[in-house]
């Protein structure tokens, strides 16, 4: 029944450096030093929310480990691993692959933090000493691909997690779930040819990787049908995420039958989060768990993990992942979303065709899953 | 030929508190402090990139000085102007209406200072010293209606230069039009009788103020036919902007006649605003304000002066008000968007029939505007 | 043997606002909105140290509560109690006195947790749960009297503590050592004229509050010669603190036979801090706490609490914590002072004659302390 | 009769990245990443109320230009330059020598408009346009020596002003004064066996750099006697400062007769700086710049340049600038340091004698310096 609860500070030290929102300071091209947008404070004041809450007396608190080289090797090429080691060791850091994700001095250690946070929580899984767990990490990985980091990702956290839950517990099935904003790329990357692994992404069509997450990426060889996308416009909202929850996502995992569900919570699909355009609310990610949970208990014996992925908004992020934290309790604190009010109006609209369109062709597809062959074990 | 430009350090020093985003810091209630998202820090980006690009030196630095009490009185009631010099009074400053619009302490002289800096331009224009303008002004001023403020406005500052320039430098028939990503709904209603200032507002539907800035809300009296809305659904990108700037707002501003256009130049349209879910870039604002710049040409010597509302990202927002004073001026700088290739894709969708519905809704307006008795006079 | 620790968000999200450093901002007059030297940063990054450490793992975490207003009152005045309360009501927050001081909106139920903090470590050592403590609260207490707040503090939370722990839990003697830079005014007035509770305060002369520590400040009445003084001069370091130390606290303290012993461990006479002009090193803090350690073990089974007051560093701060937390604890952890070298040669100076003769003066003075009627008991 | 004013955005846009204070960030050895101590925020402040004050109007604004390689190699060795310049092509930047100078990306360029800013100013000065003159720069300067950067400067600005004053412009003798609250070593050092240019610093005993900056330190060769220390003791304040003007300073240039005075205004021995001890005020700097005004008058046509060194303190700093400019422009703003009421009292101690003996061993050393064989021309 228990929830685990990961977080350790490392995650917030981190350091993304001064660029400018995305981009390298580059001072005499006009560029000003500031701060990246991938910085500790929105996960800083998350954390401090759910202590503040009371939510944090009622979790077990997990202690993190850092991931061996063999857990990393499971996902990642050696070449990848020896490159985020060396920028890593450089004295002022150096970038995961694509100009825009920095590795701080020191953040190789803090990656294999990150995912053994992960790790930590899926053992705790396979004991039984907790349920649910959520794992307040940075760096974020669902970007990261076998050979290169991307999108602020150093390693894919949840990969090292499903390849865990595979090889050292012996889980048959895995679901990922990731209705982070941005296209799960790297993790359906990974997994894109497995049949063990179904992976399934709610984003927002085009925005990042570019010319990624299409409907038609559908896995292939021995892992055909288990790659599903669902490509929501710019300004999909509460009405798109449900009905895609509905109509996609739960039929899948129906479908699909895991051992686990993994959720890739980035939460940068919030209504004020500069990196996207969609429109979430705290009333979306609480009712999108809480599909999640039920789908959990019915598949696979309540197990369901999260990790913490996108999500630049300061102010709002935190509020986000309490509603998430709660629906993984089964519990609700003492605080509300403040700013439900306000957003309440303008984040409401109805689905639009556009947006539906969308949603039948990823459904379309959930037949393509194949079923267990036999019925999961606990 | 000359564009003005007004700048003062007291508009940084406009004291907006620590709110957590909008929201005042209620610490036990789950509001952590922070800052609020209407802060210095976007337009002292600003002001540095255009000193840094080498435009300062190619503008006419105009000295704000502060509005009067008889310039206030012609727009704001007299219990307003009060109120706001009551909430600067106090040592820790008030807010200005609606709970999210910090006074800070000193804020009256400072939003004095900002209408101010708006008529410093008006008379700049109507001397002939200057044709076109920019005042990089805080606080914002589009939401403030005459009894009130809101939305992070105190005073209207666009109101109050047009009244200015239509009282005391005799222009006849003004053109405001706003493209900030929230609705003009102050400068509307103060004008909405008027029928000789047009308001023109493109906004995001439904956005800020809730239920305001719809297309039927037209104009009334003597103004009937002269105010006119385009409230664009979230997601709207460059096509359905333009498609406007063609459809609606140059035509409307050929069949009014104006003798000075203003612009409300709010820049939280952009594609990495936190505060909507629009998607332009710099090339979205440069072709728009081109289209301005022409009509302006055209109808009034080229009289074009722009204030600075809305914009919330601190690494986009230089850029895009760069491109606008770029065109206003007619020249190019060395500072090209960096941003530009990263944003290309996913910005560039072709315009949407929901968003189609919305600019016809408004074009179809626009023949009720009242066309100048006489030609415009210099 | 264990040592207890307190430690809540809500101490972080008290909200000094955005003075400049400690005026309050007044932009017309030219004092530019900033944030309040008291602000939250050195002591989040003090326990995040303190957790990354692997420290807080061997600290036995005590839940703060709010302190009641029976504990309140039994040393501030009612009135001041209620102004506290009315200004924490404020949407804005207001002050505690002298106009430096913000009482942040929601601060009085932070200033009682921050009390509180104190109280529960005072009851956990009485219960013989912990023997020594720390509270990293805020905000701090020192320097309130009982009819006013003043120099950032709202409450004394080391005089409730006191008070709680001679009534509540029946201590008959309690030493107050005070070796923040500025002088622990309020706690001296406090018990200026009580003899069981014994007050040193080792503080930059003349600093804070204007003209007040001075060696001639002794006590009063009943409590004569239980007020102790050592207004050492700027620029003090290691060698006039460790003699402060061996030549008046330690004497002192063998000679008033404490039955615990709290500390105001403010930290801002390191070498960094930018409100005193001091030269301490985390050497100096870990010594000096040694020093105490080994008094509270001789004199009072080893009961030692302390208090966070000052430190402004935000970045030396949190190793002179460590440091004081270390003895405290009996332990040392992986992590070494990193500015240690830096420091070394500069802050080494001897000790000075026109230190040591403020020293004489104060150890003069030890003789008129009391010892204890009989054997301090369990 | 004008006064010069240097500043450009480039010199904030110096990016001196994630250091926590001095030290860079290493997170996993505890060190959590901040901001260098040395960074844009307390010159932004400082630029920004000289706008607001008023001051900016009356001075003459003069553009900083780069300063060219052979400008550079008049101080520098060419390995030092290209050192810079390759630590600054690296995407991340590098260091300038000690390990705790960054160089951020960009900063090569940056560094040679600081250098170039004052090249313009010695130009404007020769050329009659100005007779003081200041320049706001980023980085500092005077710490470099010719062949390594250190101390967070990396070229020495004031070095290259003074034989560009001396090759180009022909004054055969510049005097260079230096109350930056560290040793001035880098000019020291690159003028120590030259004749023509008198070095003077007055510092902290013992700070920065380690071992630097003694009395005994007293020029080489050609320039014995041409170089003047007064290693003031940790603590010394406006009292002893003022005295080492009187009986140093001042004797000092009356007797070496200079045909400019360069003045390195570090104000980092202000009462609240976190990288010193010393105490001075706002008064203390008005006072000195006044003695230095009135003997450039006497002396040199009323020649005086200041470059901008160290000062870290973000809300004093500003006033302590502001001070000094109002000297040298001879007049005074409406902004009074809203500080001196506070700081009145605790600054204000008399000379001490362990401050004079230092200042009595610098005041022997005077007559060692050589009186100019002819008058000084214009
Ligand atoms: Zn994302
Ligand atoms: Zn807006
Ligand atoms: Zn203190
Ligand atoms: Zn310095």
């Amino acid at each position: 029944m228990a929830t685990g609860y990961v977080f350790h500070p490392e995650y917030l030290w981190h350091d993304t450096g001064t660029s400018a929102g995305v981009l390298p300071a580059d001072p005499t091209a006009g560029v000003q030093p500031a701060v990246h947008i991938e910085n500790p404070e929105a996960k800083r004041r998350t954390h401090e929310l759910i202590h503040l809450s009371g939510l944090l007396a009622e979790l077990l608190v997990v202690e993190p480990r850092r991931a061996t080289m063999t857990e990393l090797l499971r996902v990642h090429t050696p070449a990848h691993v020896q490159h985020i080691r060396a920028q890593s060791d450089l004295r002022g850091g150096g970038d995961a692959g694509d100009g825009f994700s920095p590795v701080g001095h020191g953040s190789y250690d803090i990656a294999r933090l990150a995912a053994g946070g992960l790790l930590a929580l899926v053992t705790a899984v396979a004991d039984g000493d907790i349920t649910t767990g959520y794992a307040l990490t940075r760096p974020p990985g669902h970007h990261a691909t076998a050979d290169t980091g991307m999108g602020f990702c150093l390693f894919n956290n949840l990969a090292i997690a499903a390849r865990h839950a595979r090889t050292v517990h012996g889980l048959a099935r895995i679901a990922i779930v990731d209705w982070d904003a941005h296209h799960g790329n790297g993790t359906q990357t990974i997994f894109y040819a497995d049949p063990t692994v179904l992976t399934i992404s709610l984003h927002q069509a085009n925005c990042f990787p570019p010319d990624s997450g299409w409907t038609h990426e559908n896995g292939t060889a021995q892992g055909a049908g288990h790659a599903l996308n669902v490509p929501l416009p710019p300004g999909s909202g509460h009405a798109a995420y449900l009905q895609t929850m509905h109509q996609v996502v739960i039929p899948a995992l129906d479908r699909f039958g895991p051992d686990l569900i993994l959720l890739a919570n980035g939460v940068d699909a919030n209504v004020f989060d500069p990196m996207a355009r969609q429109m979430l609310t705290t009333a979306t990610y609480r009712q999108m768990t809480r599909l999640l949970v039920d789908a959990a208990d019915r598949l696979c014996h309540g197990r369901l993990i999260a990790a913490h992925e996108g999500g630049y908004s300061p102010f709002y992020t935190p509020y986000c992942v309490l509603a998430v934290l709660e629906e993984l309790t089964g519990t609700t604190t003492r605080i509300t979303d403040p700013y439900a009010t306000i957003v309440a109006a303008y984040t409401s609209e109805p689905l639009q065709p556009h947006q539906q369109d969308v949603i039948d062709a990823a459904a379309d597809l959930v037949p393509r899953i194949t079923a267990p062959a036999t019925t999961p074990t606990p």
